[in-house]
């Protein structure tokens, strides 16, 4: 295992430390809670927006905590759920009188533990709204929608419930808006490589030299299919289609696309990707009005990548491009 | 070889294109040279600053094309110089009258074609100055400084001339500045694992499970020795020892720090050595005002880190922290 890291154990911890030492005008500590990181300067007369989950998918989930963006995050070991308890401490930390919206990917542990915190809190008088990010295709049919994962088109929920949040809108339209951008969001990834867990010192999965999985979920959850690495327009072609297909994307839309690599697949294959899928959206008249191409939402150092696509309208292109202060988003 | 590209010989071509059509507002294809890339919208009235480098680098060299950055690029193969013509390209589409400042990674080709293209250009009446970035304190002595390699300490070059430009300084202005930067820059990295050049479809050098290299360039170039994987914050103490003795940093001096992953090493590791060299800081009492954490100059997929100090002083503070508009580049 090669990894520039101290003790396993201390893995997490010493991330989010590293996180906040480094950023110190954007993050701090919750004072309660040493898995709870917040905004280093609490905003008041707004709606919180909050999420939470597990650890080495930087800058997912506490990257995105800033100004315009969320206001809390509760953070699990690797690969795993926060607790009840640091939801609870994510969502107390993050209200000002004005309500909570929880914003949280469609994994199990994540979902169960944030429906008791906010029972918990709910009966301390909070209240509490949830959307449940579901924008990966290949982990459950259309039929079926609500069962998908959360990967990385749920930045554009956070962007946006942030966004909004920030104007000083109701709990309800905060939630409203961040609804439909869930309901906008489609994402399909592949693999190509696995990532090593510190604590358990060996890969999450194996896969051969020439092969790839398209629709793998970032903990190395199983896809659509595995198949024989082929040319990045062959394999941009097939994800495209099976996005279109899904999103209903038609001509004349406006949208923006997400291109996100999983860790280790570098900017100039991302940029071979966005080529053929900026070129693909030309041919079918879709108008990308913006292209995201980085690494927004990783499993460490996991080769792949994912394509997502947002279906804009007014209010959602609005609260998407509006101002905001975070060190892992250029406005 | 696992990458997701198209033919091998088309890599640096599409991956340029890519980047084109995602940022169109950003970057453009110069007019007579499909191996320069300049600002979208030519700027007026100011010095044009210009660098160019070899591929397999991004966001370096042609990621830091902006407003508040650099005006052209040109753009050689992987790990390659671009040719004299591509710098000529590249200085002629940077001016406008008032003269370019090329900035240069210490590399045998390109200082060698950018001082021909300099020739050139000056024939035809555009006044050049150039700097050439030499921040690797493992590649040479403090003695013969001027024969260290260029490496992630150029961004802050990049980004400091480009910003004194904007405000319509004078080529001499422009020079002193960016020379000044560069004196103030020490860098040193570790390489843990290479990347594959896609047109040879191997390793750029070899190294066992166990094994780092201190000091290894970015290209593989040899470092300062080879030795076993160490805990984190055993090899940061160590890099950090050797940066402050070649740059003399000392108590109270204000500083600006880049913990810059080669590729493949992820967020989490890089804000775990992150901690580490703000605590050394901390306990030198020199004072850290920002922390740019992130991938700044890449080799493709390779594992490993760079740590890069700059020293302030209120100019440099001024121009390092202008408003800039880069997709690569948050203020």
């Amino acid at each position: 295992m090669k990894k520039i890291i101290n003790k396993p154990s201390d893995f997490v911890e010493e991330s989010i430390e590293g996180l906040v030492k480094s950023h110190p005008d954007v993050y701090a500590f919750a004072p309660d809670n040493k898995r709870v990181v917040t905004r280093a300067k609490k905003a008041s007369n707004k709606v919180g927006v909050v999420t939470g989950g597990g650890s080495g998918h930087l800058p997912v989930f506490t990257g995105y905590i800033g100004k315009g963006f969320l206001d809390a995050c509760a953070i699990g070991s690797v690969f795993a759920s926060p607790s009840v308890e640091q939801m609870v401490s994510a969502i107390k930390n993050a209200d000002n009188g004005n309500g909570v919206l929880c914003v949280i990917g469609n994994y199990g542990g994540d979902v169960m533990n944030f429906e008791m915190a906010c029972e918990m809190v709910e009966a301390e008088g909070i209240k509490t709204k949830k959307v449940i990010v579901a924008d990966d295709i290949a982990s459950a049919s259309e039929e079926e929608k609500s069962k998908r994962r959360g990967i990385a088109g749920m930045i554009f929920v956070f962007k946006t419930a942030g966004a909004i949040a920030e104007t000083g809108a109701s709990l309800d339209d905060v939630f409203k808006l961040s609804s439909e951008v869930n309901n906008n969001i489609r994402t399909l990834g592949v693999a190509l490589s696995p990532c090593i867990l510190p604590e358990a010192g060996k890969p999450t999965f194996e896969i051969k030299d020439d092969e790839i999985e398209i629709g793998m979920g970032i903990h190395g959850e199983p896809g659509i299919k595995r198949e024989k690495l082929k040319p990045a327009n062959n394999l941009v072609d097939d994800l495209y289609k099976r996005i279109i297909k899904d999103s209903k994307l038609t001509i004349n839309d406006n949208i923006v696309i997400m291109i996100n690599s999983l860790g280790a697949t570098p900017l100039e294959e991302l940029y071979i990707i966005s080529k053929r899928v900026n070129e693909n959206l030309s041919n079918s008249k879709i108008n990308n009005l913006k292209s995201y191409v980085g690494r927004y939402a990783t499993s460490m150092e996991m080769a792949g990548m994912s394509i997502t696509t947002l279906k804009l309208n007014d209010n959602i292109k609005k609260y998407l491009f509006a101002n905001s202060e975070c060190p892992f988003w250029n406005n």
